[in-house]
């Protein structure tokens, strides 16, 4: 019976982090966020050499205690899901492995640091608080956008960098050295800066020659943002004109929770459901 | 019978103020907006200091007649409305009251000038006179597009704001403070000017590592600018065609007036209408 | 008997000049398209100061035959049309007045050079020359597309310009002086840089808290750019789809020439028309 | 019968080079990237000096091997093929001849290395070992909506560049040589800048008029964004819902593989195909 206990025990701690529809899930949901905020806005501070020089330590001190909660979390985690494995080779065990370890490597190499950056990803899990079905939904009907159009996206893209690489090219050759067309792949770099209609400034052309090439690169370019623009669009009018006929709103009703099955980990379960939809686990008598 | 007089004479400056129909309430509105932009161009005029060093007098005085008669106008719309706490905490109520005080205010506080810049809010008044229903079909056509597309716009933006501070953060460390990524909140900055391709240029990667990251951000922020466009298109595309169906134009041929309801101060009521169509005020009896 | 030789006279010059059917027509045209472009080069080169130090003379003879030549047409276009106060009142007269005028007026008044500019303008005879009805179509349902949103735009417009003074009077009062923004017009202007994301960079904020406006602004502007693109995509996408339905490429197998009628001005007839659609003159017999 | 054999011979390289479905194939086409995109690397490499100064020798070695395995490959193709003139005087014909001189060209001319650039053209044979008819599918149907859209685009591009014109003499005239508007070809490019949104801020105007004008052609070329977006995107929609309705998903099935006819190098056979479509040659007899 003490095993049960124990295996009930975890089944509880599984509801409070993995899930958000219970009272305690979701104090649990907000408490996360929030250090995740915390700790990407103290990651910004230190590198504010003013607020660093002065709040050194503070910030040292709360870096750590982000730290030892994260990684108090990553433990509880591994321990109250079934297959740890599985959580841990997942996008979120991955990030949440990589988002605890920076402070533990600072000890042994410089750089690790970098690691910090990651933390921002932390916060996809928004999306489970807010409990938006309808976010998700929006996420996914984008998603579904650009994956079908992912085979025109890529002839696209691969015709902007061939474009680049020869423009780039021309306009080394043109322009020169002297005038901050210093080599090709600066070249290449400056010519996708326009491309793209960023346009920095920091190199320009200054022969009228160059300025004319630039000045085809510029108009190809806007004729360019029309591409990608058109293909969404066109996309995603497409699928919402099909999930108009499929469903008149109908699929919208379905509630699904923020319920995570403690087995294999799948979400998206509806409302009424009592056992995963993916691997027949009871999701709640655990 | 002098608290009717009183009433009428209420009723009809209500009428000028509030409305755009009668001869006098179409003069009304037509000076109220050429001193709203006069009081716009003053403060313009003031802040460009060859014009204050000469005329900071003759602009002084012109600030104090615009805040008096916008003082005066103020009382008149308390006054003339029946329920004057609902016109005060409108939103036109808060504008008209902000962008009267900061003269009063500078005697206080320095700073209080600041409440100038909201004047521009006013000018949204300039719809009213124009009296074109079409055109606040043509902005409620607008918000209608952009509101159906407000979950997917926030997972957009969502993903715009964690993709800036991932690749901020990488930018501050390929960079460094010696290239002007002098800390991580404006290498966030920085990202986010670069995947707007808006591209200052006042901040540019200097690296050859730096540069390439740049590339990626770029044709990111190329690829991502189709997404909103896409869906506002879309959604658009979907709103007028059922638009399109439900009334073959029919609706545009009701002609919608200026008119305000002196209890309710709800707008667009029809031309034919006798009552308010919200609180059921008789619209020109008083 | 002379009067009617006089008039046949007529007759054929204004086949010539305002037609590009016969062969005399079309060498017409292509020979004033030559000297318009030639027009054009001779402005520019004129203004390189290296160019205009080596061959000022020649410039300056190449421009008088131009002008000379320029007002030979004009005078030989009033001649030869029925009606000339509606030529030279038309939009084409304005132009080819204008841009014949500069180098008169550079006998009184200096500046008056400015005028040159619209001789691109008489570019767009280009068009009729190009004989292109697909052209002129694919431009009419351009502009049909812009003018049906219309309305739309204009809110649109309305709404960007009160958003820049608003944010343009607070980046003036956040960033100050000191950093560029040295008067509240030059903020608006920097504003309005940054929401269509040009973004020259001569202007930047230098403070945190003006970077964080920026922030907003870009955004702002990032999403409003969807705005306009939606609007004129879904009404294209409509108007197109309407003249799918009503003709099925009927349209464009009626061929339009380029003949204007010689008593109305107005072009666009028929290959067989006989008499003009407008005003039933002859088109011919003259 | 040895005739035979050299013609079995010439049979099976023809097959190895010009087709990608046998292994043999597939491996001298991946062999054939690398190199590409090896040649590639090394131009980029030979333009940055400090490398340049350092590998100079290898860089040379490397450079010779790519021209000397490029010209081998050049002569296999010609003799393999059966109509030599039809390969030599097609796309990738020209182009394979032209990324193989420059390093031949630079014992007579210097400048002959510009033809490098050309290589990276090459690349898009990587469509062909992708073997993705998918992919080959999306950039005819981009081609085709750019192609339907072609007429309009035109007068579009046309409308810009007169509209450059005119703006770029007008802020030549506002400004002036002192603010950087040297010349009318400069602030014509200005101009174009502006208005495609790059916005380098080399040149930025600094008088108030200036910038009122800047202000002017922002806000035009916002809205000028808008229309070459919205004819893709409605040709896209139309062209995808017009392939909707004639086939239901059914030519995707239909596998092309990248087989090329020895005889009249037409490509997109079909798998089960025997005979060239075009012209009627046995595709795997010889």
């Amino acid at each position: 019976m003490s095993s049960t206990k124990k295996y009930n025990w975890k089944g509880k701690l599984h509801e409070v982090i993995y899930e958000a529809d219970t009272p305690a899930g979701k104090i649990f949901d907000v408490i996360l966020l929030v250090f995740i905020l915390a700790s990407i806005v103290l990651v910004m501070l230190e590198s504010i050499n003013d607020i660093d020089a002065k709040y050194h330590n503070a910030l040292y001190i709360g870096e750590w205690i982000v730290t030892i909660l994260f990684s108090l979390e990553y433990v509880a985690r591994i321990i109250t899901v079934k297959k740890p494995k599985k959580y841990i080779f997942s996008f979120f065990g991955i990030i949440d492995f990589l988002s605890t370890i920076p402070m533990y490597l600072s000890f042994f190499i410089i750089g690790g640091q970098a690691l910090v950056a990651l933390r921002a990803l932390r916060l996809l899990r928004i999306f489970r608080i807010l409990k938006l079905a309808r976010y998700l939904g929006a996420s996914n009907q984008l998603a579904g956008a650009i994956k079908s159009s992912r085979a025109k996206i890529s002839v696209f893209l691969f015709a902007v960098i061939i474009a680049s690489i020869i423009f780039g090219t021309l306009m080394y050759l043109v322009e020169g050295e002297e005038n901050g067309f210093t080599n090709i792949p600066k070249s290449v770099y400056w010519c996708i800066v326009t491309l793209t209609t960023v346009g920095f400034g920091d190199i320009a052309p200054q022969t009228p020659l160059g300025q004319f090439i630039a000045t085809i690169i510029m108009i190809m370019g806007y004729g360019i943002i029309a591409v990608p623009t058109g293909i969404v669009s066109a996309e995603y009018t497409r699928s919402a004109n099909k999930k108009d006929e499929e469903n008149n709103g109908e699929l919208e009703k379905t509630h699904l929770n923020s319920q995570t099955c403690q087995n294999c980990l799948s979400t998206n379960h509806k409302d009424e459901a009592e056992y995963c939809y993916t691997c027949g686990h009871n999701l709640h008598l655990d």
